[in-house]
């Protein structure tokens, strides 16, 4: 598997890093990126993240072998009827996007008959800095990334998909686009809501001051992905909002159990709520799970 | 200020560390020890926390010029009953709970005519490890402490407790109990709970398995505070019920609000908000809220 000309558009976190970890990985001749934003593609082509720059994501994929859509979702409808009359016939199409129903969407609407080349693909390789000044080679190696195929794709093209990320060191795995959605609303898109919730609630309060103040390394590590991208958290939740509002509605259940439990004093309850957490987190972080 | 004997009572991270701490400063002479767990005080000789195990609390406070009650909070009051018979008059005692009403309630409860040299301290410097094992002598370096003084401590007994944690590098600040606990059911407590509350959830879940399986980095740092030690904040939910359900009250709120923005489709408030957040967690880790 080799490829001779790779275009990224939106050449951020994600996409710089599979542009720099391509190359490394000695799987490709010439990465092309476009963006839209200047100084950025300035400083992805700085860190060898790109070799060159294209003035739109058109122009960026005539040639192309490989096509990583790394843009904000939002954007991708507009990008797949862009590219869409000038990309190859054999050209592999693959996404970055934390969502996927919204993607396969936005494919359907925008590919057309290049459809079949479009294998939507999550690296779950987030962090709270962007932009391709944090980008780095390695950042897929042993990390998940989840293909959500389509049926309109043939196994060949799924099967290079695949290869790809596994030639950076990612471990592939597949499953529907719904339950994809489902599975991310729960162990990601919640979690940013509320950490991003906690932090704009303290913002927001006239002592403010005073309670960052002692804001402690407990809350610097649960609020660290309330830094997350604006945009792209904006998109994910427009995007996946029907399952993120059914996480939140459960979530808010969880916490009336919590306030009842405080109400009438139950330390047991509420010592074995904690130990069933702790013992759960620890059998993860032990890789039971996987 | 130098202490020729200090009691540690509870040697777990904060009490071994605090013993650790006053012997790499060179400002005691003699630790002893007591606990509940023989094993844990075995260690906790071991690794020089403390020079000598007592029977009891009792016993160790005896001769005492500097006690440290670190146990978990709901123990306090038998604690201080124990000691209180046989602590020497000048001694100063402090303790290390995370709430401080319940601590000033069984002080005064517990401590008799000896209450004038209690005051009460909570260093801010918990982590998801517990026990003697994870004690370190720099734990309250560039750390917090708040103390929470009593009418009744003389200013000299307070000025030693300052002292005493800044020997250690510790920056001590003072505050009424009653907004020591409204500032830490914020910016603590309510953080835990919720923590808790999302490992305790997905765990509960028939998908458990593939959940975890596909939750990231993301999740890791959000939950680290869900294994922090389950009898501790047991105790601090049930001390501070009342400031944590006025901030549980108001984070179901918040969620609210977010359900209404995703109901909506609301992208432009969505962004502002994670914006604002964003934004305001780089001013606290820039230091400007201190």
């Amino acid at each position: 598997m080799f490829f001779e000309k790779v275009a990224v558009i939106g050449v951020g976190l994600i996409g710089g890093s599979f542009g720099m970890a391509l190359k490394a990985a000695g799987r490709c001749k010439h990465v092309v990126g476009c963006g839209r934003s200047d100084a950025n593609l300035g400083s992805a082509l700085q860190r060898g993240a790109i070799d060159s720059v294209a003035t739109d994501a058109a122009a960026a994929v005539r040639g192309a072998d490989l096509v990583l859509v790394a843009a904000p979702v939002a954007q991708f409808e507009k990008i797949f009827l862009a590219i869409q009359p000038v990309l190859p016939p054999d050209c592999l199409v693959m996404d970055a996007g934390s969502t996927k129903r919204d993607v396969v969407a936005a494919a359907r609407a925008g590919l057309g008959a290049k459809l079949s080349g479009f294998v939507p693909a999550h690296p779950i390789a987030g962090a709270e800095k962007s932009g391709a000044e944090a980008a780095q080679a390695d950042l897929f190696k042993g990390r998940k990334v989840v293909l959500t195929p389509l049926p309109e794709n043939s196994p060949g093209s799924i099967q290079v998909a695949r290869e790809a990320w596994q030639a950076l060191g990612a471990e592939v795995s597949t499953m529907p686009a719904e339950e994809h959605d489902a599975v991310f609303a729960a162990v990601s898109h919640l979690p940013h809501l509320l950490a991003y919730a906690l932090v704009s609630d303290i913002a927001a309060r006239p002592n403010a001051a005073q309670l960052f103040g002692y804001a402690a390394g407990g809350f610097r590590d649960f609020t660290r992905i309330a830094s997350s991208h604006p945009e792209m958290w904006r998109d994910i939740c427009v995007a996946n909002g029907d399952q993120l509002l059914k996480e939140l509605e459960n979530f808010s259940g969880e916490i009336q159990k919590i306030k009842m439990l405080l109400q009438n004093r139950d330390a047991e309850s509420l010592e074995k709520l904690f130990d069933d957490a702790r013992g759960a987190r620890a059998r993860w972080l032990n890789g039971e799970y996987r």
